[in-house]
């Protein structure tokens, strides 16, 4: 019997907030930067991007930089003004440099992303993005509830829009995994963790080994074996490591025996 | 009268910490890309770049993306290999999409950030990334400490390499941030982290010694080694337990030749 959730993965599901989060690029002066900035979108699984008067309509450039997001681009609606491409949002965030004349709340990223998806919960939010080179005016500022700056060092600041819209677009998804359930871990290729007694176990070998091989010459054995001890419990070791490594220890042993003369080759 | 610290405010101060990170790229096929990361290393206070073995020389798409970091490409040495490129370094995490089939510890950019940071305290750190299409091979992930993955969606997770260098270094700068003033970082009992040369001086020495206790008995040698490899890179060894491990594989391959009559009692 087929199991049509088995038959078809599809797409891995996306948070239903992030289709509530609406990227909104205001008087774009390069289409090769929208068709980047698509990209940057989808790879974070956003898909709604709204156009406020471009300088130049979409064109080739956009798509071959939207490097597979074509579809972020087709749907795109083109919006005269900020205000209407807002009118509907339950939360404005505006992204600018910092020192702004205009007096708004600043937030972080972080703190910016968690805001959007607290309010996506009760419809459309949006969260725009200025001009390449002057950002947003004053006038669009104001249609804001508050401002968002990424911390680039004051001595350059200038991200390039597809790298700021993916800085937001990057926040925004890790605010939305951080709150979903998180996966099971998956399986370690090197099987399950140890046990403490086998991991005990390996040290007794350990210690034996290092007197076999004549290590310690006279000095206090403790300090090296608590050494050792640190070091391999902080690793974690799986069953099949601590498998591997008593063989090896196993082989020296065999050596050492074989060198004092009380097994014969 | 003139104040010489007012008259040239010169460069934001930059934490010490980010001088130490090491953006490595390796392979890179599209010298604009490399502009671009340039770029989006500057704006998050970042610039020592390193080239390992690119596809083609920087050229004036270079410079042009790079949009004023400029002074970031024209200090960036290349390298024929990425092992040349990290041999000084404390820590090396490369950047992966998931599910590599080599079995590396899978970090988040913000716990990547934070480890980068912790070991830039001790000296240099690199963060590696690979081909725009294929990414890095087994044999260079082999030669990290840990991979980090930008939680991309699944269904369209094809970041671009200047993307992702924008996402890591802003996590870099955000953790850089939110230290400061940074409290010291805990000295580790058993002292500095090991060098990259260190660990493989470590490796090789574990070669020989295999064969010469006759650990492999016939068996292919490179599994036993990958697996030794992952364990002991993802330790994260200090100079001195380098040392001790060697210490006991010097006593180990003395039995072993004392063993076979190559050297007498």
């Amino acid at each position: 019997m087929s199991d049509p959730m088995n038959e078809s993965p599809g797409p891995a599901p996306v948070p239903a907030p992030a289709d509530q989060v609406r990227i909104v690029l205001v008087g774009t002066q390069h289409p090769g930067n929208i068709g980047a900035a698509a990209r940057a979108m989808k790879t974070m699984g956003l898909s709604r991007l709204v156009l406020v008067a471009p300088e130049t309509p979409l064109d080739d450039d956009a798509y071959r930089r939207s490097a597979g997001a074509e579809d972020v681009l087709a749907q795109a609606p083109v919006s005269a003004t900020l205000a209407g491409a807002v009118a509907d949002c339950r939360l404005v965030l505006g992204c600018t440099a910092r020192n702004r004349r205009v007096q708004l709340e600043q937030l972080e990223p972080g703190p910016a992303a968690a805001r959007l998806l607290r309010f996506a919960a009760e419809g459309p939010v949006a969260l725009v993005f200025g001009r390449e080179r002057t950002g947003l005016s004053n006038e669009e500022l104001q249609l804001c509830h508050a401002s968002v700056h990424i911390p680039s060092d004051p001595a350059f600041s200038s991200l390039n829009l597809a790298a700021a819209v993916q800085v937001l677009a990057y926040e925004l998804r890790r605010t939305l995994l951080a709150a979903a359930p998180a996966p099971a871990a998956p399986a370690r290729e090197d099987g399950p963790p140890a046990t403490h007694d086998q991991v005990e176990g390996l040290f007794a070998q350990l210690a034996q080994t290092l007197e076999e091989i004549d290590f310690h010459k006279g000095r206090a054995p403790e300090s090296a074996m608590r050494k050792l001890r640190r070091l391999f419990l902080r690793s974690d070791l799986s069953v099949s490591e601590v498998r591997l490594l008593r063989g090896i220890l196993a082989d020296a042993q065999r050596m050492a025996r074989l060198a004092s003369g009380r097994l014969s080759p």
